[in-house]
């Protein structure tokens, strides 16, 4: 498999815990987003989003989209799931998940801020809109995670909630915002105890700056 | 079942196709976006993200996230299913469907366009936003749909990523965007030939207005 993806960017940050948890190897091929590499036309031709992550399967096909990979990949190789339990508990899982990819992360993308300074803003502005969004996220998280046993999201093993948060608390450091949620905290410390979550950090990758 | 919504909120449109494919009928709960009612202290301590739809389970669960909910529905009433195929068939089915609920709709929708205007910003400035976003998520959508088999985005039937694309449709027309994709508009139209689709289009819901 193929990995076409950037240190920095979340999303593939997540398909690599994936895969590192699956005990799935793919090669990794960078695309700088700050140089707009990954709207080139070669790169927009896999993934016509102009975005990362894109893997690329054994038979040549292309998979976009984060979570929609991540669950690829626990459906082509189940152990361990990132999915465990019941209906109920999937759901609960994937919309934790989903808190992060679909209501945090693209909302403070660097596609984003770079939206808002064209509207004429500074740095300080962007990062406040970063900042506020990703604490109203980890907020509500926070609350919806409350009552679950840890130390992981959803108890004694990664999910896909996992693999979605930590990224996302990568990104909160960056932008200087106060992680001020223990629950969140403990989480992080349990991931990071786990050789496929050291593995996949920015800068562990070949790309890395 | 109780669902948390408002008719005119997107993602809970696309539970409300859901259910009518599913043959599942739930109470309707509305919550005026508008005035504010999804950040009032009894809806925050069902959904401490602030954001519809909620569903609630025969059992009292609380389901959170759109595409959560319509994965556990696809879950516990398999039939129709909403991602069918096999494992790379689902995971360009959930693609799709991410497109629109990760990169297009969180970010164009009410609140953030509220935070554009927050910046200083006019209502037009505020649309052409909006209309940035739809336009370049769709222009993304229907090359990746391009090489399948219609009328429906995968087929001959229905799937999540038609449940997510309808109603997306339904605000990009709200911010007057030029429909200039036929495949997409092919998807529509076989969509709105379905009762289920037609049923839950936001005109059509008790809070109508």
């Amino acid at each position: 498999m193929i990995l076409h993806g950037y240190f920095r960017s979340t999303a593939s940050w997540r398909v690599r815990i994936a895969l590192g948890l699956k005990g799935l190897s793919a090669a990794h091929v960078s695309h700088h987003l700050r140089k707009g590499e990954q709207r080139a036309p070669d790169y927009l031709a896999i993934n016509p989003q102009g975005l990362t992550p894109a893997l690329i399967t054994d038979d040549g096909a292309v998979l976009t989209q984060s979570l929609a990979i991540c669950e690829y990949l626990d459906e082509i190789a189940p152990a361990p799931p990132l999915l465990p339990g019941d209906a109920l508990q999937r759901a609960r899982i994937r919309a934790a998940a989903q808190v992060i990819a679909c209501d945090v992360h693209p909302v403070q993308n660097l596609k984003v801020l770079a939206r808002v300074k064209a509207l004429g803003h500074d740095e300080a502005v962007a990062t406040a809109w970063a900042k506020q969004t990703i604490e109203e996220g980890l907020d509500a998280l926070s609350v919806l995670l409350a009552k679950d046993a840890g130390p992981f999201a959803f108890g004694a093993a990664p999910t896909l909630a996992d693999l979605c948060l930590v990224p996302q608390l990568g990104n909160a450091r960056r932008f200087g915002v106060d992680l001020r949620w223990p629950r969140l905290m403990e989480i992080e410390a349990a991931c990071d105890a786990l050789e496929p979550f050291r593995a996949a950090r920015p800068e562990n990758q070949p790309d890395a700056e």
